[in-house]
């Protein structure tokens, strides 16, 4: 079943307002048996309190047994069906940059790297330049290259990685990468892998050309590989599927760029989570649906720091007084994906859930934790059933069927 | 969404072991409410043990309320979606008897029937005639029938059952059944249900027509049906979709000739629980996967004797030191389908799950049993889910997206 097509047919408007407050890597793992997650270790008496006026469960950002990547993550929470709407690996670097990609842009991610006297990569990372170097070069890039009727924009990343953007009309991505994957050899000639795609193909080898030139006096960064030639994916926005009025306060690059790729409107600029509170409690009034991120549950799960994710998962739990304060009908908290402190990377285990508001069917959990979670009403359930679930609790979905 | 594709684009290599052990029909019923399964009366310390630093769940081999036969049991406990890869009834009685169908083999389900003067059908399993008189008559079909252009393999099964294995080119194997399903009729010609199976039905009536002046003088068995005509199921091999170099250990032919069917390599030829061991031992740095099979939990269960089925639960729980003693990384141990002794067959109830690794969320199980998994952190899933868990837990998977 297309459980978004559905909602999307059964969407109606009211004037209930839904929080989701995604703790990035929120889900964690006790470091030995009998022992506590970092979200049982951490003390949270604001999100213990929510969970006993709503109820909770585990949630699958995929399928059990798949780990999420930071895109397919969101888009999972969001409703859409992560392994259909894949994002490419150039549109997903453009959007995590915070890039505003446009519908017929094709965008590329690219690393710097070394060639010998004859053309042959020597590194293919460019001795992992560090960013205060190759940022320069990239900025540089931008400036210097110029291919007739296409608009080239080359943005830096980090240390040997950047992207490109073709903006220009006919441009098609379907173009295989020119990363060789070895040493020793030349850097591939971009290559059409259908007819729509030979000009980009064209154009890619044009940049290559120019950006070499700009390159040649570099001691390490003298050459550069594409890979992930992608467009912005087609999706259908937040607001077309879900009838709300979505705002996304975020601080990172990363989960702006997505929450802009489902149409959603970025607020603000926040930088911490006490000023994307802020812009919460300013905008209040202009929106239904508010996405906040809290980006360093994640940061410190993928530290392997289990003391410092506890510390950041209470920093969570400090601000929900100030959005229970605005009085939100529905006011979900869960992660896009579990990073255990354990494994110091994002993984696998099922996502811990709290779902709030006054038409649950209070399950009589106590805390938030994921003991709590996996008996509570909401039971496992894959991640595109939360936006279900939290419409269906702010009354915006009609019955199905008479 | 099609996991079993998603998880061999994710696979990756490394040198974790996983050991797969099955009970076979490992779950069972109270004999009245409030009483233990067989499991949770069987005295399993070391299961126990296992479970207490693992995590537990409920899996339901096929969909809720679907009762597995072996064949689809086993596909699903594998990750092959059972519905999609169904077995053919003639594929799956010579799979059953261990016998190894090649890729253009047509194999079909016989049986002998007694047949009156004008060839009709009077008893149509031959008075259910013991194996030790029907399995010579099979032999002495494989001896005598002679069809130009194909070789023709006939295997004894069980009392009125046998197979016929029909090998050659260019043979397909859509043909009707040549069983009436009723009596005081004659059997049905051999039907092609199109072209390139006429060849196939041509000598189906061969065969019938020789066998049936080989056993014109037999009393009983004068005469046989055809069922099931099909051939190997097209299935990609374990280590294609997984990445994992698989063993089989198991004493049954049928659970010998599943695991064949999906590339799994056949070790050693055990006949007790013991010797399985013995060869898992032995093989162990050989392979990274081991499928070990103890038969008899289905079979005290079958036999509809609680009793015996806790004793032989207890007999499966003995030999988990051995297993541990190897150090596997990730151990699984489960069913394929519950056979609870109160139905005596086969049932559609959750079948129980344990997975013992060092990436578990422990979830305080303190002992194996149908109520402690209830409540585990697998919670329930499709047996198409267990390969991905165990992988994901050995770390053999590679996050989806960046």
């Amino acid at each position: 079943m297309n459980i978004q097509a559905l909602v999307r047919q059964l969407k109606k408007k009211n004037d209930q307002k839904i929080v989701l407050l995604v703790g990035d890597g929120l889900g964690g793992l006790p470091l030995e048996p009998g022992g506590p997650t970092e979200l049982e270790a951490a003390k949270t008496p604001n999100l213990d309190r929510l969970a006993q006026r709503g109820v909770l469960g585990l949630m699958h950002p995929i399928a059990p047994g798949i780990t999420p990547g930071s895109g397919p993550g969101h888009l999972g929470l969001f409703g859409y069906e992560p392994v259909k709407h894949l994002i490419g690996r150039g549109a997903l670097e453009a959007t995590g940059i915070g890039f505003k990609l446009e519908e017929h842009d094709v965008a590329v991610r690219c690393n710097f790297c070394t060639l010998d006297s004859d053309g042959n990569i020597t590194d293919r990372r460019a001795g992992r330049i560090p960013t205060e170097q190759s940022a320069p070069l990239a900025d540089k890039l931008n400036d210097s290259v110029k291919i007739d009727g296409v608009e080239v924009i080359v943005k830096p990343v980090q240390e040997h990685r950047f992207v490109v953007i073709f903006r220009g009309e006919g441009l098609e991505a379907h173009v295989a990468d020119t990363d060789p994957q070895r040493t020793g050899v030349p850097p591939l000639p971009a290559k059409p892998e259908d007819d729509a795609s030979q000009l980009t193909a064209q154009i890619a080898d044009k940049f290559v050309e120019q950006a070499q030139t700009v390159l040649a006096d570099q001691p390490k960064a003298n050459g550069l590989t594409m890979r992930g030639f992608s467009k912005k994916p087609k999706i259908d926005t937040f607001e077309e599927v879900y009838g709300v009025r979505p705002a996304a306060i975020a601080s990172y690059p990363m989960y702006r760029g997505l929450a802009q790729l489902v149409g959603m409107e970025l607020v603000g600029n926040a930088t911490t989570i006490e000023e994307e509170i802020d812009i919460l409690e300013q905008c209040w009034n202009d929106y239904d649906f508010f996405f906040v991120h809290f980006k360093y549950t994640d940061s410190r799960g993928e530290d392997g720091d289990f003391d410092a994710k506890v510390k950041a998962t209470q920093k969570l739990d400090s601000i929900v007084p100030r959005i229970e304060a605005l009085g939100p009908n529905v006011l979900v908290v869960t992660g896009d994906h579990s990073t255990p402190a354990k494994l110091a990377s994002h993984s696998w285990h099922a996502v811990p859930v709290l779902l709030a508001s006054d038409a649950c069917r209070f399950d009589g959990s106590r805390a938030f934790s994921e003991r709590e979670c996996r008996t509570g009403e909401l039971g496992q359930f894959e991640a595109i059933y939360l936006m279900p679930l939290a419409l269906a609790h702010a009354e915006r979905l009609e019955k199905f069927g008479a």
